[in-house]
């Protein structure tokens, strides 16, 4: 996405860092959004970073470590005092409090849960159970209940009460004597309703629930299909636990789709540009290892035809061309597959159209680019039979790119698998391994029979 | 993302299509959702589409026809006829019917327009102005609007009238007699409101709007940093023309996201799974040949040392290797880059950090992977001296591989492009002449210095 002009650089808190200049410092950041401090924080050194943090207003201070980035967070959690963090963490909604609180060692965590007030406690004890990709990990408490048998005036009292803390409010839920949820009221008909009205009168009694174990790619799903606000959340005898807001959902769609392309450039989903390299170092080697090994495999290929390319090394000046075009065609189709399969632009049902379709396109695409490549390969010290192997093993090639870069993601969710671990490593195997077996087999065929 | 478990396949519809069972269609279909019914007439020939198209009552079919994908939903329109498009863009909000209308040529969207009722009409025309990528393509004119001076029961009275046509109504607009844009009324404050009370009294004076002509970006991002529902859209005047909903603002965090993708597998951010072979062959070709181009580049470091080849023929078997490990560390490194610069985790002010971390990641990685290849390329036949070479090699390449992954990026964000733009075909041709000149120049000194 394009770059947003701030007016604050890293360099101006720096040197009111070293000049102790905290009014100043409070002034100029006055109308900076907090995620803007964040990424100011991560930019700084952690002295500095550590200081402005601590000259930050409590609201602002709790907003800004909400926005902070993985380790930068953890070093500013661990940095200050717990009375400090208890600060900040008592002017968070009940999931972000939560988010903050699992990262911490559990000693540190007994100890903040211990400092802020017992109601904030008790809810983030209940969050802390539920893993952080479901609907309960994704909830907030903060919501407004009321009874059915409630006149519309008593409810608009209890949101009176609760308007303060609960935040983008466009629902009322409605529950029985013992919690279980009955049915939601949209603020609009709670408006257009007359207030000795009964509650129950007026709640949609068929409205979107989830468990708290539904995975969080569903709820956005769900989400998304209805167009929803917010969305109840209920245990598994329908006790209502919490709710879930679109602005979560929004996280949850960009790291969903962040995660598929991570997987297909042979990422750990974990990563974050953030990560000291040490961190970096490790998640990325197996990736790596996992390559060497593939590329080993089509070095294996170039092997067996060593005695080809000893009796005409100019092979050798050609053949990471074919196998090099085949890996990025190979990519295009496998980002064009995955884009489609995630948003449900295709299904397995659509499977055999696309293969034909991605057959077709690497044909086209291989003639194409063939004639070219034969063309070039002349002016590089080749002859027309050179041209010639060059064009087929390329049109050849992307063929497989083309077919190997649609069947694999159509195989991976076929087997209920995610289509983006089509790797481009995965997917790369076949075209070097491809792109060396024909241009060289070619080669060696054409020597072999006296015509090159 | 993952699966979802469909109950009905395109099988059995196609089937339905061949009897003509209208009746059981409807029944089959009744609780299907719209977004998997589009998919399903994806998967049908043309024919059997059109025919289940048909029999859809005209709500569904207008909600269908939003959710179908491009050469699809081009068919149908131009298939059905021109009453039938009417009924069914009739039951559209504003700002879908412009959708649908603007992909029309201009003989049959005058048709369309004339068609369907005039206050409709108007609205279209108005919308069909702005470029699809602004806060005017996104917005719709359904909206509730009222004056400052009414009390707070008289806009109840107000929404009451209007609650029908506007979906997911989160906040009053405020304007001046002459429609000029004066505050906001969340929902919650004019239920929270005495009935005698004058709007203006309990309206936000201090909030968030676009012009029409605010890309949509800045306006996903707006709404993101202020976890909003809904955004009033003004002309240059101030005059309120429209409003946001965040429903259409995740579609447009969707589409940038998979656009970065895109652009980083070197794919025309227009192409779709959807499209025939046809079209997307012209929309790739351009890049294949591109890539022709830089494949050519790096075969010509490669043909500087034919001789070198020449006298020692393994080494074209692990030339490929270093190349193309470089080239996956390389597309590692951007996707982190892209993934961080476009969610705003770093900035430029980061830039020397990021590149330090790159590259010792790359040096950390290149030693781990070049012993290992060394190691390997023993058993292919090489020996002590080649396994250093490779080593070396190795380490060098993957250090390019960090710095240009992560420098390219951050360069393209510096001059206001977008980071994106740093391709897999660009960032690996370094990589690819980077792995081919280390590899086969260090193999040429050591021959030549009689190690080798």
């Amino acid at each position: 996405m394009t770059e947003d002009i701030k007016d604050i650089e890293a360099l101006e808190l720096r040197d009111l860092y070293r000049d102790g200049a905290s009014a100043e410092l409070l002034a100029l950041i006055a109308s900076v959004h907090a995620e803007d401090i964040a990424r100011l924080l991560g930019e700084l050194e952690d002295d500095a970073a550590l200081w402005v943090y601590r000259q930050l207003p409590s609201e602002l201070a709790s907003d800004v470590l909400i926005e902070l980035e993985g380790v930068r967070r953890e070093f500013i959690v661990s940095a200050i005092s717990e009375t400090e963090l208890v600060e900040v963490i008592e002017e968070m909604d009940s999931d972000d409090a939560t988010d903050v609180i699992a990262e911490l060692p559990s000693e540190d965590a007994k100890k903040v849960l211990d400092g802020i007030d017992e109601e904030g406690s008790l809810e983030v004890q209940k969050l802390l159970k539920y893993a952080d990709d479901t609907a309960g990990g994704k909830m907030q408490v903060e919501l407004v209940s009321v009874s059915g048998d409630m006149t519309v005036r008593q409810a608009i009292e209890v949101v009176r009460e609760r308007a303060d803390e609960v935040e983008n409010l466009t629902n009322l839920f409605v529950v029985s004597g013992d919690a279980r949820l009955e049915g939601v009221v949209p603020l609009t008909k709670l408006i257009l309703a007359k207030e000795a009205t009964l509650v129950k009168d007026i709640a949609d009694k068929d409205f979107n629930k989830v468990t708290t174990d539904v995975d969080q790619e569903e709820v956005a799903r769900i989400f998304q299909r209805h167009d929803l606000l917010s969305m109840p959340v209920v245990d598994d005898s329908n006790h209502l636990v919490g709710r879930i807001t679109i602005d979560d959902v929004v996280d949850v769609i960009e790291e969903e789709i962040f995660e598929d392309f991570y997987k297909m450039a042979s990422l750990n989903t974990g990563e974050r540009v953030s990560d000291n390299p040490g961190r970096s170092f490790k998640m990325r080697a197996p990736w790596l290892m996992l390559n060497l090994a593939t590329a080993f495999m089509a070095a294996g290929v170039v092997k067996v035809f060593e005695d080809t390319i000893a009796s005409l090394v100019i092979l050798a000046v050609f053949m990471p061309v074919v196998a090099g075009i085949g890996g990025n065609a190979a990519t295009q189709t496998i980002t064009v597959m995955v884009r489609g399969l995630a948003l449900g632009e295709i299904g397995l049902g659509s499977a055999r159209r696309v293969l034909i379709k991605e057959t077709l396109v690497g044909v086209s695409n291989g003639l194409l680019i063939g004639v070219f490549a034969a063309i070039i390969s002349y002016f590089f010290g080749g002859n027309i039979i050179i041209g010639l192997v060059i064009f087929l093993a390329m049109t050849g090639n992307l063929v497989i790119a083309g077919f190997s870069g649609a069947v694999i993601p159509l195989l991976l969710r076929w087997r209920k698998l995610d289509p983006a671990l089509a790797s481009s490593v995965l997917v790369t195997t076949f075209t070097d391994i491809g792109g060396f077996f024909i241009f060289l087999g070619l080669a060696t065929i054409f020597m072999r029979t006296g015509i090159l």
